[in-house]
């Protein structure tokens, strides 16, 4: 019976395991050299608890299932949920600010496309407690420091940036009522996805007044932080957001990243939950969807049962990062070479008796004897299960990268290896004990 | 609205996410070491999947759940059936053998209980494409292997070793008829999880013959392989699994890891996939469910729609493992200390110019500014939010275990930075560009 896997969900063979592995324990170093914490939550989680705030689209896009007594679970499609259900069990405990990261495996039941799977990992970088926008800047530091360390420069990705709060501003003020602004965002957030002419139709029907879908465009279309200061004035919440910005951008010009970084009115974000700065990573080329993205969420730990305390962070999905590495030769560059310390190989036909003098011993024997030696003092070893000529052993020795082979033959009744240097070609004869000893002494 | 986390599910906090990082980094450092390669595959696979002979305690405890188009899906118990699948997709291509593990998050709708729970980890090692009995020994060898590594020693673990082709070969000759077996497999399974009493009951129930019941327990509590030989001979099925677990041993002694291992015809594995030596791993206090098993299945990749290929392997998971390590203080011992290497220390209420003497600096922005540095740098660096003074914030960063802080201070009016050693407390004035110079040339 021959099964297929499920459209949409990847098999990691150990190449894109290796794949899998640079780009997260890449984000795990990074996380944690900016002094953030790992956490994480179960795979599943209430089906109602992703229905609170989060943006149609993804609760659109849920696998629900049900425990044994009935109650509807969903496999989570986003982590954020989960961090505030978390924070807010023990708020009283946890020294604030809470600077925590995550790497958790994420699930939309949506159609698959090119960036987009059903199954996928995202990077998590929050920060909750800290309502300094200097919050803001370390966590799209953060972004940046791993963006820098994997080979993407500033020349390759750009981070869009734009504060929801601006965007709220700006709504009101050309008419459109407070209760409408989260459907609204859900629309605005496709300017970006959609050609500008479907867009535009879109906006038109929603809104039904032309002058208020072109003052929105303009808006969107601003490229400099001055320019809504023409527009609408500096006044309010206009004015807060601007000089928000205006910290950002001085903090982000720091901490020596501000390359990465551009205003973009046009970033809207879809989920609801997000109340000032968001910001978008895409690269350059714009071929691909966004990389990941982010933005401050003062009420969501509040909508969760908590108290109003505030956050703000980011996530990147493992796939679009994936393609762009590829494309840029990064996953080549940077991809760690499987290798093996010691390849262990018996030449066949001997037989020898062993240092007691009592069991007759075989090289593959003491092939076995000594690869598991070779591991138990923590050094990467293997040997052959063909029995096969040395020629081939050596052979798939270079195959597997060994650093150096050890040969055990005719030189073994006077209890001596062959130690043969892979890179070299060197040979050298070495008593057994006098191998081991050094090893143990270079080990220190 | 407050919701809380399902039943059986785990929230992983950063001190728990050390304890699952501390297990999991271990197994996959022992599995490099001993040449295994590592991979993975979806969480959900079609439900049908997990029909194919896996045992009916698995299949009645699954998590389903639909696809868009109205396909039954599973979130997977275990992932030996998405090996098969994946292994049979490419097992042209694949050089034999096929040396691979794995740390699946795996799924079971049952009763939450003590080292039982709902979403958990396994570690799994196989060898596909071997049939030597040296492949069942190396398994062995690694879950030994990283069992030394964390602590346990034969003292406190054992692993009961048995035979599935042996169980089968006696069950055969006491009268059992080959189709029953596999449903006998499970029943015989609850040996060690029941009360022998209760244990005995079913038996009756199931075969309505005492006598057979009573040879069947007989065998069950041979304490050597000699006893199974005299008890039925030396012959057929019986002979062959004799001297599979004599050559069994020889491999185990020469690894070094006989201490750890004995023999138990009482182990049975519930799988119904098993065809040749099994076994089970508990500690030797022996208050818990097992921590782990495996054995041979020769015939799996076949009823997967492959070719008739041997495998052998096993999996551990992590609740019961962590319990135990809890238990024997082996936690506290090898949970590696979270650190810090720097903790910059802005003193407040002083301001000066930049190193350009345009710009009017403050020392939060410099402390910032030299955090954000030392991050780049790769080291593990933070800062506080808090407005406090340098004693609170030389608290935190005793609380955030920094090996050193940075102070920025009146002193950085001439670009000096003091250097506190957090473990001997001395202090050291140094300025900002030699500080920098010498960690570089200390990292090369």
């Amino acid at each position: 019976m021959k099964i297929p896997p499920v459209k949409g969900t990847r098999d990691f063979y150990p190449p894109d395991m290796a794949v899998r592995n640079l780009i997260i324990d890449g984000w795990k170093k990074v996380s944690l050299r900016n002094g953030f914490e790992e956490y994480d939550g179960p795979i599943f989680e209430y089906l109602k608890m992703f229905q609170i705030k989060s943006g149609d689209e993804i609760v659109e896009q849920l696998f629900s299932l049900q425990d044994r007594g009935g109650r509807e679970l969903a496999l989570r499609p986003e982590i954020t949920p989960t961090l505030a259900r978390m924070v807010n069990q023990k708020i009283s405990s946890l020294p604030k600010p809470i600077k925590w990261f995550s790497v958790p495996r994420l699930f939309r039941a949506e159609r698959p496309q090119k960036g987009r799977l059903r199954e996928f990992f995202q990077w998590n970088v929050d920060i909750i407690g800290e309502d300094d926008v200097l919050a803001d800047a370390e966590v799209i530091f953060c972004a940046c420091d791993y963006l820098q360390e994997i080979g993407l420069m500033p020349d390759d990705v750009v981070i869009k940036i734009s504060s929801r709060k601006m965007l709220a501003a700006v709504l009101k003020s050309v008419g459109i009522p407070e209760e409408r602004l989260d459907l609204l965002y859900v629309v605005l957030d496709k300017k970006n996805k959609l050609p500008s002419e479907t867009f535009k139709q879109i906006l038109n029907e929603q809104l039904s007044d032309s002058k208020i879908v072109d003052k929105i465009q303009a808006f969107m279309e601003l490229k400099k932080v001055s320019d809504v200061e023409s527009m609408f004035g500096r006044r309010g919440e206009v004015k807060e957001s601007i000089d928000e910005l205006a910290e950002l951008v001085d903090w982000l010009g720091r901490m020596g990243v501000e390359g990465y970084c551009e205003f973009d009115p046009g970033i809207v974000r879809g989920l609801a939950y997000y109340t000032g700065i968001v910001y978008e990573i895409y690269d350059r080329a714009s071929g691909l969807r966004a990389i990941g993205g982010g933005g401050r969420y003062d009420n969501l730990l509040r909508d969760f049962g908590g108290p109003d305390i505030p956050a703000t962070g980011f996530g990147i999905g493992d796939c679009v990062l994936a393609i762009l590495l590829e494309e840029k030769g990064l996953l080549e560059k940077n991809l760690p070479k499987s290798v093996l310390d010691y390849f262990v190989i018996p030449v066949r036909n001997i037989t020898f008796d062993d240092e007691k003098g009592i069991v007759k011993s075989t090289p593959e024997g003491e092939t076995v004897k000594l690869t598991t030696k070779l591991r138990r003092l923590g050094f990467k070893a293997d040997f052959s299960y063909k029995g096969t000529s040395l020629g081939k052993q050596l052979k798939e020795a270079s195959s597997r990268n060994a650093r150096k082979c050890i040969i055990i033959g005719e030189e073994f009744k006077n209890s001596e290896l062959v130690v043969k240097d892979m890179a070299s070609g060197e040979q050298q004869l070495i008593k057994v004990d006098k191998f081991f000893a050094k090893l143990k002494s270079e080990m220190k």
